[in-house]
C-alpha cells in the first residue's frame, strides 16, 4: 500500500457537501501531496488589473483539493492534519473586492496588486516601498460538515474550512473535529503570506504545493479545531517592533474597524500610498489582536503593524 | 527648573475627573518617576487568601498617580508617553473576582496566586508546574476626558486609561489624544506580566516604579491611543512555539469565550491543573488573536498559549 498520494489540480471541489464521493480513502499516517490552486482557481492571473476583480465569480471562488476520505474516521474523533512542507509558485495577488473585507464600507472601488517572489529563497515581496516577509500556508483545511446540503467555501465552520489562520505554517499541527463517517477532507486557497485577520479580504493568494500527514485521533471530542506551532510565529517580521493602532469601545468588530482604519490612515499618510494600497498591505502582514477583553463596558482591539515592512 | 520629577504613592486619585486639580505641571520634554502602588492599592498583601478576593473595596480598586498637567496642551493635540524604565517590586497577585473577567459565568467562586519573582533578574515566575516569563507594564495610562463629572477607572476610552495593553512596557511610545486643557495625565495599575486579552480580568498585579518622559504634539488629532514598540513583543516567551484553541462564529466575544474556555480546558486535563489555575494562567501569559475577520459570516479568534510555560 501507497503511503503517500498525489491530489492533481483537477481534482477540486466548489464548496462543502458530504454527499460528494471521496477521490481516495487513505489510511491514519498517510501522506499527500496537494498541487492546489490559489482562491481565484484561474480567473486571475499575472495579467490581471483593477478592472477584472468586480468580475470574479464568486461560484467558482476558492476550489478545494479532495474530499479524501480516512478509513475508521467517526463523528466524535479528530484528524490530525501535519503540515509538511508548502512549495510555491513565484507569484500571487491580493484584492479590494467591493463588498468584501473588514473596511468594505470604506473601500468601495476594486483595486489589485500583483505580487511576484522568489519562490526558492522566500525573500520578502515588494510592492511600492513595502518589503512583505513571506509565510507561505493553507487559508482552507477542513472536514465536511454533518449537515446535508451544499455550504458556501466562504465561512469557516466547527470543521475547519476557510479558517485562514496565518500560522497553519510548515510544522503545524492542526487538529479538526469529525462530522461525518470518513471525514472527508479538503484543503485549498493557498497564501504565500497574511496577517491575522486577513482585514482586506485576500492575503497573498498564491498557487502552492502542500504537503501534510493524516492521522487518526479517535473520539477526541473537540468542541472546535485547536493546532500547536513547533517555534516562534513572527520572528519572520518582528525584528524592529511594530506601530500599533487601537480601536476602543463596547463592540469588538467595531474595535477592530477603527484599529485598521487607524492604520490605513497613520501609513497611506506618513508613506505617501493610496489608503486602498495601504489597507491591503495590512491584510498581508499586519495582526489584529484583543489587547484587553474584561475591562466593562470597552475592550481594547490593536492593529500591530511590523515595521520592518516600511523601514 | 527641575526636568525630573518624583510622584509618590500617595499622591493617586480614584477614577477620572477633569476637575480634579493637577498635582504637578510640568514642560514638554520632562521626565516623571512614578513610585506606582499596584490595582489593589494595599487591599492585597503577599499573605491574601481566596477569602479576601471577594471584601475588594471596587471604588478603591486602581489608584492612579496624578494628575499631572502639561503646560500647553490643548484638546486635539496629543501626549507622547515614551515608556523609559519600570522596576519591579519582587511579588504580584492574579485573582479571579466573581462576576469580572470573560468566563465570569464559568468561574465563580474567587481564587488568588500570590507570586513571588526576582525583581533584578526578571526570571520566570513560577506558579505550579507553570514558568511564566515577565514583562513589566503599565496598565493604565490616560488622560483625563472632556465629559465632566466622575468616571468608573476600569474602562479604558479614547483618552486611553485602563488600556491593558500588555506591550506599553520598556522602550515603547504611546501617544494620547488630548481632551481638555493642560492634557491631565495619570498612569497606574502596574503589572509584571499579561498576556493579551487579560482575560481573567487580572494580570500580575505588581507594584512598579515607572520612569516615563512626556511631550507634547500639538494638533495630532487622533481618534484613539496608538503606540510604538522599540522592538519585538514576544520573544521573552515564543521560543517553543504556541498551543492554540479556536473560537468560530459570527460574534467575535462568543468566539473568544469558546477559544479561551478550550484552552482552559486543554491545560487543565493535560497538566492537571485546576481549572481556575489554567484560567489565570491564560491571563498572565496567553494572547487572544483575530485570525479571520472577513469571511462572512463566521470569525476566527483564537488563544494563543506559549509551550515555554509548561514543557
Amino acid at each position: 500500500m501507497s503511503t503517500r498520494h498525489t491530489i492533481h489540480d483537477h481534482q477540486y471541489h466548489f464548496g462543502w457537501d458530504n454527499s460528494l464521493k471521496p477521490i481516495l480513502t487513505v489510511g491514519s499516517g498517510e501522506t499527500l501531496e496537494l498541487k492546489c490552486l490559489d482562491s481565484g482557481g484561474g480567473q486571475i492571473t499575472p495579467q490581471s488589473t483593477a478592472k477584472d476583480v468586480p468580475n470574479l465569480d464568486f461560484s467558482r471562488v476558492n476550489p478545494t483539493l479532495g474530499p479524501i476520505a480516512i478509513d475508521g474516521a467517526e463523528p466524535g474523533d479528530a484528524i490530525k492534519v501535519t503540515l509538511v512542507d508548502f512549495k510555491p509558485c513565484g507569484w500571487g495577488w491580493t484584492a479590494n473586492v467591493p463588498g468584501f473585507g473588514l473596511l468594505a464600507d470604506q473601500f468601495k472601488e476594486p483595486a489589485i496588486n500583483i505580487w511576484k517572489y522568489d519562490a526558492n529563497t522566500l525573500a520578502p515581496a515588494m510592492f511600492g516601498p513595502a518589503k512583505v516577509p513571506l509565510k507561505p500556508f493553507a487559508g482552507t483545511i477542513g472536514l465536511a460538515m454533518a449537515e446535508p446540503g451544499h455550504h458556501s467555501v466562504v465561512p469557516p465552520r466547527r470543521v475547519g474550512g476557510n479558517l485562514d489562520i496565518r500560522d497553519l505554517a510548515k510544522g503545524s499541527e492542526l487538529y479538526l473535529p469529525v462530522e461525518v463517517k470518513g471525514a472527508l477532507f479538503s484543503l485549498g486557497d493557498t497564501h504565500a503570506a497574511q496577517g491575522d485577520g486577513e482585514v482586506c479580504g485576500t492575503a497573498i493568494e498564491s498557487q502552492l504545493d502542500v504537503t501534510v500527514k493524516l492521522e487518526l485521533v479517535k473520539n477526541a471530542n473537540l468542541p472546535y479545531p485547536r493546532f500547536r506551532t513547533p517555534g516562534p510565529v513572527t520572528r519572520h517580521l518582528d525584528e524592529k517592533g511594530y506601530d500599533v493602532t487601537t480601536g476602543i469601545g463596547s463592540d469588538l468588530m467595531e474595535g477592530a474597524k477603527a484599529a485598521v482604519s487607524g492604520m490605513v490612515d497613520l501609513l497611506s499618510k506618513r508613506h505617501n500610498l493610496a489608503p486602498v494600497e495601504a489597507y491591503m498591505l495590512c491584510s498581508v502582514c499586519g495582526d489584529l489582536r484583543i489587547s484587553e477583553i474584561v475591562d466593562m463596558p470597552n475592550w481594547v482591539v490593536s492593529f500591530y503593524f511590523p515595521r520592518v515592512v516600511l523601514e
